[in-house]
């Protein structure tokens, strides 16, 4: 038995505020009072299923976000940078196997979720900041040899992708993500007497440790003297 | 010459984001070391002409933005309340009455502008907080009485309001603010050697303190040292 709040964070690699909130949830796992609970999801399954549309179709605020991003990054302190052309890389070559690849290496890990943490972040390193695909096996195993598997850990993991349960898991994490209220990513979750009270974007963290009764510091905590 | 940076705040008083925008930004502007411009816009003509779509016709975010507008309401100290109908109030019978009216305000003051500020609260204020209307001449002669306006003054407002003058300015600003970017409301914008630097929405102060060299102290500034 515990008395620490679990937030449950849904992510999707493809996602670049993902990436900014991911950085900036696992700081403050280590500052806050809680456990935080990854929960790797399918944004282009949530997207169709809440029937929305990605802003970035509405000319201007693709421009912003652009603008956007680049601000809240260099913020942030995330080394991102859009790929070459984010419509294909996001929409067309999507994050499906890269999803599969992350819930599979989530379940084979038993002892605590640093290995999904590692290649969660590899994979936005490859997609959000280096240019590089995230769809062929070839990618996804560079990208876990980067987060520290071994040669064998990632060809269990590979295999595993393939299979019905994981495939499942990763629908029904998605599904989860919907049932609560989700209509995008990122999402962050937490249960108060059972019902589930929902944050969407990189920008509720004030609001959220408002409501937690926890402090923001800032998205670096760590240099948050600094800042006051 | 001054070396005071100006912020123009675009808004509009149909928009709840606006609202918590708008008092955060006037409790600010004697905080920071900037100058506040009032731009009354007009988000109807935002939305059409830049090709965005509101936001809650998407189901599970409308009922996010219901619960979020709740919180961030509470967590930034505005009496926030919806109005019975929503879509109703929002769409069908929208704002364009009202923000030529407070463009009129803003047109007869000419030494600074507490007026156009109070009116518009009071305006926010039918609408987000007493589920009263915005549209009728009684009712915006109503705001404008609450927020100190004479009655002379309230008739000579509401005579501009018919003027093409008035209308032509609501259109130029609302041009304006699409010009530099806009796809809704509320906008910040200023500008850095000419260029327009815009944010979106309620929730991108800190970013712009952090980016403008000023300090984020929470949406109650004058509170925060109990934050802290």
């Amino acid at each position: 038995m515990t008395s620490k709040k679990t937030i449950n964070f849904f992510y999707d690699v493809v996602s670049p505020y993902s990436w900014l909130a991911f950085e900036v949830m696992c700081r403050y796992r280590n500052v806050w009072d809680v456990e935080v609970k990854l929960r790797p999801a399918f944004l282009g399954g949530i997207m169709q299923k809440s029937g929305n549309k990605p802003p970035g179709l509405v000319p201007n605020k693709f421009l912003y976000m652009t603008k956007d991003l680049q601000r809240l990054a260099q913020y942030v302190d995330v080394p991102l940078s859009p790929p070459d052309d984010p419509f294909e890389a996001m929409f067309q070559k999507g994050s499906l196997a890269a999803m599969r690849f992350v819930t599979a290496v989530q379940e084979r890990e038993k002892d605590g979720d640093r290995q999904v943490e590692q290649v969660s972040r590899e994979l936005w390193r490859r997609i959000w900041s280096e240019n590089k695909d995230i769809t062929e096996p070839a990618s996804l195993s560079e990208a876990a040899k980067k987060a520290g598997l071994s040669d064998s850990e990632i060809k269990e993991v590979l295999e595993l992708c393939t299979t019905q349960h994981i495939k499942d898991k990763l629908i029904n994490t998605t599904q989860e993500a919907l049932d609560v209220g989700a209509f995008g990513l990122p999402m962050f979750m937490y249960r108060v007497n059972g019902n589930a009270e929902i944050f969407f974007g990189s920008d509720r963290f004030e609001l959220m440790a408002h409501c937690i009764g926890e402090k923001w510091l800032g998205p670096q905590p760590h240099k948050s003297t600094s800042k006051m």
